[in-house]
């Protein structure tokens, strides 16, 4: 069977990354890819960053390839990451040999409920001086994130910590703990809560104590990104945006406007999401290979220049594919 | 003048570090110290974690030193807070020498909004299975903050930084951000404004290019978590919370119930604490001692465990008395 695959490069580096991603899931497997437009781009041409067209080919493919949006980028992902019915996003931050990290023993994956908490997107201006948002938290939401936490730490041999704020966000964060407790005693499932403030700092220093963190939204989307920092940076760390039946793939990385055009964009993010989507397909084999091409790439080089290496995005481009 | 202290340890090692921080301080000036009880020991007894006289004994001292509290922490320290009027919270991390830091080059200075945002705390449950959390975010606070920032930025010749997550909250962080804009060309002072995700990852990696920055109230207490981890843990941290005449001054640490009782904990953080106090009083030359006595004993050892040593709590209150 061909899998559809929508991609959607998007703006900055996402237009160098995402052709290196499609090129590696060209040669490992038969898929077909349909190239859409989203970003400030085609904001700037039509006043809309998401044309229909790019919205209903997330809805209708098998898995789209994200890259990045430039200050369009709330307006892009989040309706992409519904238009998938992602419910959780995960973002594996290891570090790897060859790769000079803070924590070269780093190995976590956060699993990021996607759909709610302060993404809600629910403010108010109650005066000129006063706004308010409505940050909120579902059971069913949070069920869905720890099963899908649990079961993916179970899968990978992982321990599991719940990231919350309930000491100051008693009932919300309470319910997000509570559900995870309940869904850990039927799961017969260990696991670890934790403020996120102190989480904040433990990762820091020691994040090999831990393995899967199921978090809140945006504590997800900090404390993923603070991981980032341990391994090496943003260009190492891929993601998947899991729906019931869709999946959204993504570098953690933004559009990079410093660098966009220079054609020193780092692939790898985007490459390891091509190989989320190639095991969310069921497509393991395939994953591995991508997945071993870039350790052997990390390991022996090149390396591009947020790595401390020189080299370019089509040499980064040509090395894998020299590996496949 | 004899400034009036309200000395709380509260719970756990809160018991262990604020009478060494009282020697401290009371080897460098002329104090009355009066102490009085919160945390989940007096709520044991009583019910209630924060007795209305120590309350009100915040309400009134002059300045207010506290430890730590236990569960109850959020029930004594955020009605702490609001009893000296504190809308600034300032938290500096520095790395030292003679501490082994991941980054030896941080010297940063969190200045948190401390009275509104997720600590509104308004949340409702809408059903069983929905609850919700109000964020507020006012213009008043937000000014108040800014100012504050910018002010001591200036003093101390620091960068500044706002983080917010505005491309999600666009409405209330948007507010949090104009604002600083509009305080910043008030003062004619520079400054940058960074997404808090993307503020995690470069803190981690590059702290040395940040100095003050000024956060919402949850990223505020989040990154500078973080940022303990950057400078060798939360042992070194110390804080102020500031009120238009009153201030409270903690450590940033918790009760630590895992080493409670062992005389092993650490006193620095809430020495520095009691400088930052001694600042707050218009005492600088108190401060500057206790300073210079604490980079001495950091440097030369005697370290306690979380630092790599064997010392003990008392171990560390004389050797800082001896260099005083
Ligand atoms: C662009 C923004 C809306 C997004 C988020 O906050 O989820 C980004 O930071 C990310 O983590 O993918
Ligand atoms: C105990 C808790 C309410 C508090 C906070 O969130 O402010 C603590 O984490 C801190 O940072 O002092």
């Amino acid at each position: 069977m061909t899998e559809e695959i929508a991609v959607i490069p998007g703006d900055g580096i996402g237009q160098e990354v995402v052709p290196v991603a499609v090129s590696v899931l060209d040669e490992v497997g038969d898929f077909a890819f349909t190239e859409y437009d989203a970003g400030d781009r085609v904001q700037e041409e039509t006043g809309e960053p998401l044309p229909e067209e790019t919205k209903r080919a997330a809805e209708t493919s098998d898995a789209t390839l994200f890259g990045a949006a430039g200050e369009s980028a709330a307006d892009v992902i989040l309706p992409l990451r519904s238009a998938v019915g992602s419910f959780a996003n995960v973002r594996p931050a290891r570090a790897y040999p060859g790769i000079d990290a803070l924590h070269p023993d780093a190995d976590l994956v956060f699993v990021r409920e996607n759909t709610e908490g302060v993404y809600a997107g629910i403010e108010s201006d109650l005066t000129d001086e006063v706004r308010t948002l409505t940050r909120v938290i579902t059971e069913p939401a949070s069920r869905r994130i720890a099963e899908f936490g649990f079961d993916y730490a179970a899968e990978h041999d992982y321990d599991v910590t719940v990231a919350h704020k309930a000491n100051v966000m008693a009932r919300t964060d309470g319910l997000f703990v509570e559900t995870a407790g309940q869904v850990a005693d039927e799961h017969g499932a260990d696991h670890e809560t934790q403020l996120m403030d102190a989480l904040a700092t433990d990762l820091v220093m020691n994040p090999a104590d831990y393995g899967v963190v199921i978090c809140p939204n945006l504590a997800g989307d900090v404390l993923s990104d603070l991981a980032a920092g341990l391994v090496g940076g943003l260009g190492l760390l891929p993601s998947a945006n899991i729906g019931p039946e869709r999946a959204l793939f993504e570098p953690v990385h933004g559009s990079a406007p410093d660098i966009a055009g220079k054609g020193i964009a780092n692939p790898i993010a985007t490459v390891l999401s091509a190989a989320m989507c190639c095991e969310f397909l069921e497509r393991a084999d395939e994953a591995e290979r991508i997945r071993t091409a870039v350790m052997e790439v990390l390991a022996d080089g090149p390396h591009t220049p947020d790595l401390g290496g020189e080299a370019t995005t089509e040499e980064i481009e040509s090395a894998l594919l020299a590996r496949l």
